[in-house]
């Protein structure tokens, strides 16, 4: 029998040769990797110059994502697929002309909010949280239109349930964890983790130790029953991984993403002034040859195989079968 | 028998749905649109959210044409299709990068100068002609590398001459006439029609009167003689049509495309102080309702069956098929 499919379903790592020969290594077939934070349009179309040179150098390691099937010829042929995503919606500045734009140069998520208020919707550390904006409805219904998914992970609660409501195509939060878990702003309430299901939307459970109980000491059995309790809670076929795994950057970074351009003064996110970089991983999880470890804890945690595969890619696949194109009429 | 396909292999004309169904009733099956005279990258891509607007409002009319079975699809569906084309290289602006960008977004034609020095190569009204950069060599590879066809329609003779020597693919001239024929600086020498057709490069015939002998006044019967000298001289699977047909602009289009930024003064181009504006079609070639007429008079002038739809289309498709997408090895 053919192994199941293994997607992540966000990275965002100081790419490398290194890198990719460890998504090789890891049986890691596709990985949705953030191609801007901050970026405006222009600065968003130099990281997919970036990316394209890559595909060049590296024909063997990694090939361009566009669709599920690219996802098959990329297992087939032993590579990773690399699906390009936005944290932010800067790349389409005030322009819903280019979410279709971006669309075509091989966006398939774009986050509607990370953090702050956007032009779109509210970001999870904001005080108030007013809802999708005027925009915002004009361009979830545009993003449904070209197939550009809704990902809401860094977005807050209102806003992130009137997107799942207004958008006629179900969204994601393709990195986060439940809040039942561990409490942080970041992290989802079974409110929201309900209507995600409902709408059959998918939730990429996060590696990144700021959404983990225990944080860098987050044990992988307490990883992994928290998916199986999920599970209960929004159905097995609605959940992914989603590590944001943020490999091999210094510490400068992990400031851009916080603070980008939006603010003089320092802002530490969910970090603080002691503990400003970015924390370590947990030991099971340090890269992408790790994720057979998962593998094995959900099995440990008593899921199903079928569960099992379903987790670790088999879901991702079907929703990008069925979200990253034109609505099939 | 279905009928031959119907290409135009340039055409710059302020759209509309009239237009798009004039082009419906000619039986345009598909048509080279330039989206770039003097427009930087940011501008370009703005200039492809109006088409994809287009597309989406008029999808009875008009599609997106980016390979030779596009145009086949337009054709069975009774469409046009739409593909996009820079007379300048403005839209990589100093990138290389941009050029698969550009690619992506569906560029298919790009022309190394428009009349002017370029970063890459000399237009036809400089008074001087260094021949193709240390940039534009590199370019070239690159639209090579990616299937972005050379046009040398406004360039100058020894930088078409070298483009064509450099390029390993076939190279085009979209739009301009044989020299022998009449005499102006867009119109092209012997030797540069000797070398395109060698090379296996297609020379579109221009109908812009500035381009035809006796200007306005060019009988439909000069035109297509010309056309039969010409397939003598470069062989007749060289050689398509290329209208440069400019519908429904104001006069300060022509201003526009002749001055752009690069000048306070005005530049006349190949008009002059008393004659600024667009000079008028010839009768027997109004618009796109028109292409009979040419088809006919290939016919009067003695060409074959075989070599009218060739020139009316057919070659122009086998060059879309053969050059519009990465080189099969």
């Amino acid at each position: 029998m053919t192994r199941p499919v293994r997607i992540d379903g966000l990275q965002y790592a100081n790419w490398s040769e290194k890198i990719f020969r460890q998504m090789q290594e890891g049986g890691v077939d596709a990985v949705h990797v953030t191609i801007a934070y901050h970026e405006n349009f222009r600065e968003t179309v130099l990281n997919i110059e970036q990316w394209n040179r890559w595909f060049e150098q590296y024909p063997d390691l990694i090939m361009h994502g566009r669709t599920g099937d690219d996802v098959r010829t990329a297992k087939e042929t032993g590579r990773t697929a690399i699906i390009f995503g936005f944290q932010n919606p800067s790349p389409i500045e005030d322009d819903i002309g280019l979410v279709e734009i971006c669309h075509t140069l091989g966006a398939r998520f774009m986050q509607l909010s990370y953090n702050n208020q956007s032009l779109l919707a509210t970001g999870c550390y904001e005080a108030e949280d007013p809802g999708i904006t005027r925009m915002g409805k004009q361009v979830i219904r545009e993003m449904n239109r070209v197939g550009l998914v809704v990902d809401m992970s860094h977005s807050a609660e209102r806003s992130t349930l009137e997107a799942i409501e207004i958008s006629e195509r179900p969204i994601a939060i393709t990195h986060a964890n439940p809040s039942f878990w561990h409490e942080a702003l970041r992290n989802k309430s079974d409110d929201v983790l309900r209507a995600l299901g409902q709408s059959g939307g998918m939730l990429g459970f996060s590696l990144y130790p700021h959404h983990l109980k225990g944080k860098s000491d987050c044990t992988l059995q307490s990883f992994c029953d928290m998916i199986a309790r999920t599970a209960e809670l929004m159905g097995p076929q609605n959940l992914g991984i989603g590590s944001d795994l943020c490999q091999d950057h210094p510490d400068s970074v992990v400031e851009w993403m916080r603070v980008g351009r939006w603010s003089k003064e320092i802002d530490y996110g969910e970090g603080s002034k002691d503990n400003a970089g970015f924390p370590p991983m947990p030991d099971w999880f340090e890269d992408n040859r790790h994720f057979g470890n998962i593998e094995q804890g959900l099995r440990a945690a008593g899921l199903s195989d079928q569960d099992v595969a379903g987790i670790m890619g088999e879901n991702w696949l079907r929703f990008f079968d069925e979200n990253f194109g034109p609505r099939q009429v």
